[in-house]
């Protein structure tokens, strides 16, 4: 196992230049915060960090499709979309009326719609805010979210989306019915006590109130049927058609159903019919049967092991699953078609890892075609597993072959760049990124930028306090390579990287201003900032590009 | 080979909390950006980016140590400290009157000094910014700078630092002397010649009319003899000792000689006799006897391949340089005591890699006492060498065997999480990087915090519009939570991790006010704000800590 690339989502990214004076990212990352409608710090935002969770790559016929993928945002309530063909992000949605949310984002087989829903409850009435925690059920409540997917460009359109209103519990993990179960949602809950801690008070801190009761539940959601009812029966709240919670009960859109206490994953499995919920606080997974479900509740409940958590499956009918406490994967069998009788719903074999296993990743193991001999453990502490690095250790992925008897752990890879939570294992050849974008291509529209710069067509352009640009950017010049303006004055500039070559890019910083812009090759990027400071500022290629890099760079004078 | 972590430094990194509300992250990056004395841009700083070069590891005798890392900001001339025992950044330094800078950095071999040097020279004359560049002689300035270390921190003390003037050219790589040549700096330069470019107006490109001269210039610099006359004969500008150039000149300090045109990587042999030169655009190395360089220049000039630029070491007397336009390494003798005769001096083997190495480094080859037996090629294009994720490729590490009477590469490991240019290797036992803190450190003086919580005097203190919260962070809590507060308040939150164990990080997230903070086990961290914006925020654990790490959270009420 070994990282290809990291890809700035949320986060400013200077390698990328993601969020460092380019058009296609600042303007990403910009609306990708609500300040008018969301109660969002203002001193302290736009928003620059997220909390991603759970990626969802878009699918069709509920195979990976390798169009796009969606990440959600924990800790604000919001999602994004990189483009796969480039592996930019293109969008990033602030979620009306979600303030957080954790497991709840998957695709719909055809990506029709990306869900997303809150995991810690929204406050609704903002008439007592001090008191709130007192009315729970009253003030706050949940949204199961669903995003439509614009086919054409992948990007989430909130006006054609509709939400459903759910009770204030914390909604946990979640995952999309297919074939059999095709057009229905699941999506686990916990703390349906609704405790609120205060623990300086002398009540019960939050991780014990939240685990008092002997169940939780299963929220089992029509979707489609959703989709058709918001068009009639929902009120629009911050610019969402939203579908209340007794118009769901009364229109059959939304079930509860009771499941083991403080569950945490609910995995479909690849025929669409078994539904798998790990109980986290007991050693049980429960298995639903969509076709039981659909007439009443008969699960089969078997133990797995210490603090089960997320299931995976393979194409033979085995599920895998995650033991948190246990620090082990356990392997078990399904029922009918797979495995009948004594030998279905049984543990057949368990691994340990090394260590604290939260997610776990077998080869598009959550698709209607899990393809593959491998499984990835994601391991939330490493400990003793690798050199020191300081007091912040790195987690530790391992890979776990699942085609010998017994499963084997094959190696470890440390994991200090971020903590992953969920992953994705897509096969490469569904992959069509590309290598170069045509000569002077917008990467948010994929076409030719209006304000491309062409090879001798250069130019620098005044009118009154604005200065225009035109910058084409090659091995290893930059032309302009001087630029004269005024203090106060506005710049735009524009550059094209007009290489051809794979791996041709170019960088382009500004010394002073902050500015620092990834230029692929045929990648055309604006940059608009006014030249606030005096001096001469040594532009630059970032990016070692040819033997004669280090001439690459001009002179921003600002006089 | 593998990533064990990625260390935050200049730009805010959201999985170690670093620049997003702790005060040990926040106020280093604030600090880094001199916003008075150099011209910023105020609409676009303070600076939250940077392009790392150089690291230089902290030495005792010439051997690395295991102390602090130094590292520079190529593109606004900046240099940051990281201190090895818990891996995280403790300051960042605007270093005065430098506006850029690269290869510059190296530590002298007691560290009493780290060296940065401007790369493009600095604007001095700001009189007539406009016309600067037709007079570059008079209006820009070099300057070789020395930042005293102290001992007990690491950190940079400008008050007992001092630069020497040096002339307007291109400073580039530079190494430190060593036992026979201790006392003394190397500095390349190209751009001697002091184009400009202007290629719009018909004048040569930069990358032209850089390279017309036959020769630039090896900087020679006696720095023990200038700490000595810093005190004497130097001037104060912003801040900063200066030696002038004539002064340095006339004190022995500076002297200039001849190297082959547009040299890149200058590196000193580890017995510090010899002195590697690239000739970058032209097929040669040149041999520098440090013996001989103070009798009379009499250099050793001899054929490697294409486009040879940085020169590594082994502990028997080989040279190991990379060619950047012929894509391979290139291995060969030194003279006495290593080898004699025709054996010395001599291209001894080759191999290839994939593709255009710019640095390469052997294991602390750049230190008194190489060690190993492996060669990393840090390679600047990957091209084919993996799997198309987008269009801007990784780069590729490639471990080179030296053990084998042929050089052999053993393997590859993309690099997609940032451009590398220059690293080190030092051994794993020189390391002794904490596991943990005593609880409630403060991690920039790893001493303990005044306002470190404890654990059963948690508490939360009004003082007019002034709130202070004392928490304890632990499995799997926060106490108090539960924190109510009116819009408006200033909040002062001070939170301890109270645990020991290793590995047993929690995070701290306040969602919509853009905090996140890292607190590993032990770490004393205070974080301030105003509540400006109204309503209940969910705050919560970031790291997954235990199996009721999803119940970790608390409420910040504002109203
Ligand atoms: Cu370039
Ligand atoms: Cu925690």
């Amino acid at each position: 196992m070994r990282i290809l690339k990291l890809i700035g989502v949320f986060t400013p990214e200077s390698w990328q230049g993601h969020g460092f004076g380019a058009d296609s990212s600042d303007s990403v990352i910009a609306a990708g915060t609500d300040m008018t409608n969301k109660a969002t710090s203002k001193a302290r935002g736009p928003l620059t960090w997220a909390d991603t969770h759970h990626p969802g790559i878009s699918e069709t016929k509920g195979e990976y499709d390798g169009r796009w993928v969606y990440i959600n945002d924990r800790a604000n309530g919001r999602i994004a979309m990189v483009d796969l063909r480039d592996f930019k992000t293109k969008q990033i949605l602030d979620v009306p009326n979600l303030e957080s949310s954790h497991g709840g984002v998957f695709v719909t087989p055809n990506t029709d719609y990306v869900h997303i829903s809150t995991k810690i409850p929204t406050l609704v009435d903002r008439t007592n805010i001090e008191k709130s925690l007192d009315n729970v059920a009253q003030a706050y409540r949940g949204y199961s979210t669903w995003l439509k997917v614009d086919q054409k460009t992948g990007r989430m359109d909130v006006s054609q989306s509709f939400q459903i209103e759910i009770p204030p519990y914390w909604q946990d993990l979640a995952d999309c019915g297919k074939l059999v179960s095709d057009g229905w949602g699941f999506i686990n809950s916990y703390n349906t006590e609704r405790a609120v801690g205060g623990n300086m008070e002398g009540k019960p801190s939050l991780e014990v109130g939240a685990s008092q009761n002997d169940f939780d539940y299963l929220h089992i959601i029509n979707w489609k049927k959703g989709a058709e009812v918001a068009q009639t029966k929902s009120k629009v709240i911050n610019g969402m058609r939203v579908i209340p919670m007794d118009v769901a009960v009364s229109e059959g859109l939304l079930y509860l159903a009771p499941e083991p206490k403080s569950p945490h994953g609910v995995d479909v499995a690849p025929n669409g019919e078994y539904i798998s919920v790990g109980g986290k606080l007991d050693p049980h997974v429960t298995i639903y049967a969509w076709s039981k479900i659909q007439k009443a509740i008969d699960d089969k409940n078997f133990e797995v092991g210490a603090g089960p958590l997320h299931t995976q499956y393979d194409d033979k009918g085995h599920g895998y699953i995650s033991l948190f406490i246990e620090s082990a994967v356990a392997k078990f069998t399904l029922g009918e078609p797979y495995f009948s009788g004594d030998k279905a719903f049984k543990l057949v074999d368990k691994v340990s890892i090394n260590y604290n296993i939260g997610h776990l990743c077998t080869m598009e193991g959550d698709t209607v075609k899990p393809a593959g001999k491998y499984l990835v453990a994601l391991n939330k502490w490493s400990i003793d597993r690798f050199l020191t690095v300081g007091t912040l250790k790195p987690q530790n992925f391992q890979l776990v072959d699942l085609t010998t008897e017994k499963m084997e752990v094959l190696s470890d890879m440390p994991i200090g760049i971020g903590e992953p939570h969920y992953v994705q294992a897509i096969r490469a050849d569904r992959l069509k990124a590309w290598e170069v974008y045509p000569v002077g291509t917008d990467p948010l529209t994929f076409e030719k930028s209006p304000t491309a710069a062409e090879k001798d067509k250069e130019k620098v352009e005044r009118k009154g306090n604005t200065v225009e640009i035109w910058t084409t950017v090659t091995r290893s010049r930059f032309k302009p390579d001087t630029v004269k303006v005024k203090e106060g004055d506005k710049i735009i500039w524009h550059l094209t990287n007009i290489e051809t070559t794979p791996d041709a890019t170019h960088g382009f910083s500004i010394p002073r201003y902050n500015v620092n812009i990834s230029l692929d090759p045929g990648e055309a990027v604006t940059t608009e900032f006014v030249a606030d400071a005096k001096g001469a500022f040594a532009y630059y290629c970032t990016e070692f590009c040819s033997a004669l890099h280090l001439e690459m760079q001009g002179w921003l004078l600002v006089s």
